[in-house]
């Protein structure tokens, strides 16, 4: 391998994830083992076109496995959608002696790696990490287990209130396109309905399906609704369309917000930050480039980045049984 | 003691609060200990006018102390409010032999037991229970420790993702009339400001601040508001003065809801449980009436139940210095 | 389907896992939403001895999915080891007219089912909950992911002491034949070593790996250790072995116990179990016999009990690698 | 106030705590607020002797307030306790141009400060830091509340495994000398019995208890013992003789050990120690000397040092109380 690369940067962009820190540790610890330096850069490709660089070493990223969000900061740059703004970035790269990247987030990440891999032949790789699970060619993004806990303790604790006073909650969580979270969460945390994008249920059929779970002697209800579901312009106007259209229902809204994106790491989302990061690293030191490391039947795998951002990972079909079966 | 009680009621009434169970618990495991019965009401007063009882005993009670919620339910009732209401109320504790009430919930719960007892002459007992910390009399009320944990956690966790992308968060939590739970929370949260119904700060101040703040290199930043704060008309339109006055944010809200109630009680609402529930029945087996048993100076103590509804428990001028001090 | 069965069993066995309950409310559940009726059995096969039956429906089981343990509680039973005693269960189940079994529980338990089955040619239906992950035929066993998270969070509060003292800290966590819980957590807690029953590693080397992380910089290091590694006789003489064979260590031992099988389920477990239920009812009532249920490539299959009891689930060696380059 | 000092130091001493970085934090900050310069001194006392120091600004100490341990490191120094080790500590902080010191510590800790502010006459303020709440002059000390949400968590998740045996389970905490920890997390785990140093139960009452919750009807117990209770010699011979002389049980012994020192601070453990390093400042500022700060009928109270040192905070016989009832 004659033109090994002898200097990788490594960078998270787009919404944080927990187990971004886990991942960014796993890729510097991955060049130390094999010699070769590693640069973190921060702020996404803002940095790369400012320059914010800093070296790391396997000491640099002790005690972050644990620590939600990243320690090189994410960004969204509009500059780095601009020739000129990619141009300063790859002229910052090459004073650097940078010879590949490892960008850590989602399919917005990917593609700015992919343009800049086509532009300049550059090496990329890239490890996705979203809580939203919305990427193909990966079973789990990195957060996505941490999020669904996260989401699960809360359902937890509205429903010992939920069932203390006989009350129907309306629990947005997010998932603006996909609705892997609402999916897993609703099951997870014995929700009566789940609303999800890649589902229109009809505002008729869930006032069916809350009739029902009424009459069957339910006295409180939970339905978790994601974020970007079609069923109403949004979660407070089905409330409204419940206080309206139901009798005897108190409703109340919740709104789980960014406290989804944070918290430690569960130990699913370190052990793959850990994997992919070794993976993405020794990827590209066997000369390989334009490929999203994933998991895929509990395996390694690299997926081309061109089919990562394409793909979407659909919702389980089975899952949505499992639903219709449990709120019985 | 010729007269001694020989049955005692217990329910709770209001908004629930973590550790309510816990009370439960001891109410029934401190009447059995001394012999006395006990009957459950459920769905507070509402379940006395509509006779909703249930024996009571050591057993009825077991693995409850580390639930939220309450096994007894909550509701408001409007009929309590009526004379009529509270004549049905009491010829079914009559019918069933119950002498004694004790009742687990917040100032309203407590009106409603007094108006009971001046009618009827009927002994109860109040136990403050109410994430607010709302009430005179107590230094703690049950579920506030919890709540205060709870919204720890979650500031925790939406930091993880400000500091990762240099935000701004305006976090509601809890607290209509007093600031109790912002207070404590910000600070703990390390929070750059907090906003309480008990001082106006005023907008301009706020925008000091948050200068200052900048000022100094933070690059992210959090501020808990209460719900009740009188600085705007609501958190959202403090996202938009924000983003309309200050240069360089990026604004989110987070209104943390309804999960501040619920949830299992930490160690300290669950002692504080078992010690209130063994001295309200104690102290009405020991012939007192009208008063709601408290923590004051680590002891438990008992205040009238006409003090505690009429006063409040006044924001510690301490701690807002000592957020002050903090936020340097 | 002229035969398809009625009434179904549920019952619990061996060490308790996280995710049972959620898995028995599936299989209630799941046996409802088809019409049939479905029986808890008490204390595993000595409830089937004892008669001591329970019938169950979709009411049963509300509140339950968030709670560890087992509702039906879980035994070992001396007495359905003997001919005697399976005659006994045997009479018991027909009188109450079941007509299947589903099984929760380890390879112990699916012995007993697997045996039962020989015997009478009884329908029977297996569900894999245990902790250790050691069940061929499944990525994972119900309660794996939940106790992962539960060792994970104990190693970082222990690490927080160690560092702070410059300590080494030996870890022990359950895995009596298999290293699942410590390879995962080893990673996931950071550790700079860990020791498996799969793999001995010798205490010389054990000695080299400390001295290296020692000379490296680190100040504090833990050592996670599985239950039943082949390294020395039990941790205690680790820690002896390491205070009289390098100097400068200040050691301590931690033995985290039972508290590994509590707890509530993590989403994962709960979504498994809900799956896992549903697949193993819905392949009896299709009449299939004498299977486990697994999770394979994200997808519910069959696995023959024979072969799940035989086979081991091994290692995976890529993560004994990425803990090797992540203590780097 | 003429000679006011312009440099302080704080350091934290013994075994740790949580909640000692959020105290650090605080007194830094409280200097940074006043003009005053900090500077932190590395692994207590060890580290005055060695002028392992660094100046710290209310930056240096930003996104602590959450993290367990301490960043300034802890260590019990020998040399400390020689007069040559006190009067290299001596030059060293007087080369500094340091004027006081904070203490975060327990009383051996303060028993050091107190030795040497009689040497030298040098200003010294303690702040009480240790889990086990045994230090005199303040009604919490920081880090108890944290460790009591460990261990009753702990405990929940023991009693999920207990009660679906049919187990008794003897769990050791934290606790040599005080059984602070024992009595709190005993009432709050729902313990049957709870053991500690200031109270020999006997082993025969011990065993009545058992019997008399075993014949009313409990099928699971649990028994919270403190580390240095003298009933028997350690917890596994409590075991061993249950095992001889009580039938039908299935015991098992869990020691929770060092977790228990780690951890995120609570809610309430930040609050105080936020509270305490304004007060150990701003008392040092105003020219006092030898003093703990404490928490008294929820005030921040000066104790003099020496007092602290002696007293103890005795176990509240109240709590003694309910838990007999309780375990009724």
């Amino acid at each position: 391998m004659p033109n090994r690369i002898k200097k990788v940067a490594v960078l998270t962009s787009g919404g944080d994830a927990p187990g971004m820190n886990a991942a960014v540790r796993s890729v510097v610890r991955t060049c130390a083992y094999h010699g070769v330096e590693c640069v973190g850069v921060y702020r996404g490709y803002q940095g790369m076109i400012e320059g914010d660089f800093k070296p790391m070493n396997a000491r640099s990223v002790r005690g972050i496995i644990n620590k939600g969000g990243t320690i090189l900061k994410s960004a969204r740059s509009k500059e780095f959608r601009t020739k000129e703004g990619r141009e300063k970035a790859y002229q910052n790269i090459i004073k650097e002696g940078i010879e590949g990247i490892v960008v850590i987030g989602g399919d917005g990440s990917f593609t700015g790696a992919l343009v800049f891999n086509q532009e300049y032949g550059f090496p990329v790789m890239g490890i996705p990490g979203t809580i939203d699970n919305d990427i193909f060619g990966t079973t789990h993004t990195l957060g996505f287990d941490t999020a669904l806990n996260t989401v699960v303790d809360a359902i937890d604790k509205i429903r010992d209130t939920a069932s203390s006073h006989n009350r129907l909650f309306f629990i947005e969580v997010m998932g603006r396109d996909v609705g892997h979270i609402a999916l897993n969460t609703g099951i997870a945390g014995g929700a009566e309905e789940i609303l999800i994008p890649e589902e229109d249920l009809g505002l008729e059929r869930l006032k069916e399906s809350l009739n029902k779970s009424r009459t069957s002697g339910k006295s409180s209800s939970i339905v978790v609704v994601a974020e970007g579901d079609k069923i109403g312009k949004n979660i407070f106007e089905l409330k409204d369309y419940v206080d309206e259209n139901l009798d005897g229902y108190d409703v109340r809204v919740s709104v789980l917000g960014h406290m989804q994106r944070g918290g430690s790491p569960s130990c699913f989302d370190r052990v793959l930050a850990s994997r992919m990061g070794v993976k993405a690293v020794e990827s590209m030191l066997n000369g390989e480039s334009n490929y999203m490391v994933g998991l895929l039947n509990n395996k390694m795998e690299l997926t081309p980045l061109e089919q990562a951002i394409k793909g979407k990972t659909k919702i389980n079909l089975e899952l949505l049984r499992v639903s219709d079966i449990m709120s019985t």
